[in-house]
């Protein structure tokens, strides 16, 4: 795998979306191809799971929803991420397997050690693990706040109580800590354009010459 | 686990539905209590993937395929079968793992090992194998006749070409050589009431007393 695989996580409002299509322009502007794409979804079959996924009505038990979202992204790592990488470009995913981690995991099952080890096993069955990883960090009041004023139809996630949301933050900070290596945790309380430049100076550092 | 798990499997038109019905009516005879379903689908979430799985365009890729599938089975399972087995039940469920193996792996993916390894490891997570599966066999061509006898919407596999069926019925052939202990072979060639007393013998000499 010669390329570079970057992915935004953390929770409601914290502006990955934001900041993952400004790290993008830097990138490009630096001369870089560069793949921006988004989970769940990111190719034709997963989209096509992505409704299911965030609006679905029906309940699926907490190992059907784990496969579900790995079922998305292994379409979306055969059919576009993964060709991307062979062909030595950078890509930049939206929210990847630690969401499923910490929304799954630590928000919807409690951090039950089962089901933590379950999504362990189908992380690695995948065997595609990002080369950094960018933690936007905001506390959930804040996060909630932005979602609030950017207003639209609440997926199934951002209707969760407040509890929901504080294990979400803490199952995030658990994995920087496990993980210091791949993770970077950015403070996104600050202004855009700060958290921004910080973004790229982190990614910058970290990318291969 | 105190209950017992039966799986019917088999290509098309082989007879699989018309034989499960029967054996769950000659076990419910003799006072047996007893579970009948089917996959893709068999519980409410698992059903409201089973059109996205039979009938959905989007292509997915074979890996993203076999994911679908576990899904839909872990909701099935989690909230039907295994609650069923744990009350000391008998499960009968028209396919299971054995067509993913077939239909993915040998009929789809044309038995490339990774696909088989992906399958393999996929099955073992879910941790739950039949005790008993019925493997109703018949010619391709026999069966090809039956469904266009029968009419209805054809769904993505039973439209596909000749030689896919062909590798499904040799996927059977060689699961029912790698497992002789829990895969019974019946030919279903014969006629229905023929077919249904093999069927029963064959279970109620597997079926604990």
């Amino acid at each position: 795998m010669s390329g570079f695989f970057i992915t935004f996580e953390g929770g409601e409002g914290a502006g990955k979306s934001t900041q993952a299509r400004a790290l993008t322009a830097a990138l490009r502007a630096l001369g870089k191809t560069v793949v921006l794409t988004r989970e769940p979804g990111g190719s034709p079959g997963a989209e096509s799971m992505r409704e299911l996924l965030l609006f679905g009505d029906a309940p699926l038990s907490h190992r059907a929803q784990i496969l579900a979202h790995m079922a998305a992204r292994a379409d979306h790592l055969d059919t576009l991420i993964l060709p991307a990488l062979k062909r030595g470009e950078i890509v930049i995913c939206d929210r990847f397997h630690d969401s499923t981690m910490v929304y799954q995991g630590y928000g919807l099952a409690s951090a039950a050690p089962d089901i933590l080890a379950f999504i362990r096993a189908q992380r690695a069955l995948l065997a595609c693990e990002p080369d950094l990883t960018l933690l936007l960090e905001v506390p959930v009041d804040t996060g909630a706040e932005r979602v609030r004023i950017r207003g639209g139809r609440a997926d199934r996630y951002e209707a969760e109580a407040r509890g929901f949301h504080e294990r979400v933050a803490s199952g995030f900070a658990s994995l920087a800590e496990d993980f210091p290596e791949r993770i970077a945790r950015i403070d996104a309380t600050r202004d855009e354009a700060t958290v921004t430049s910080d973004v790229v100076a982190t990614t910058l550092h970290r990318l291969p010459r």
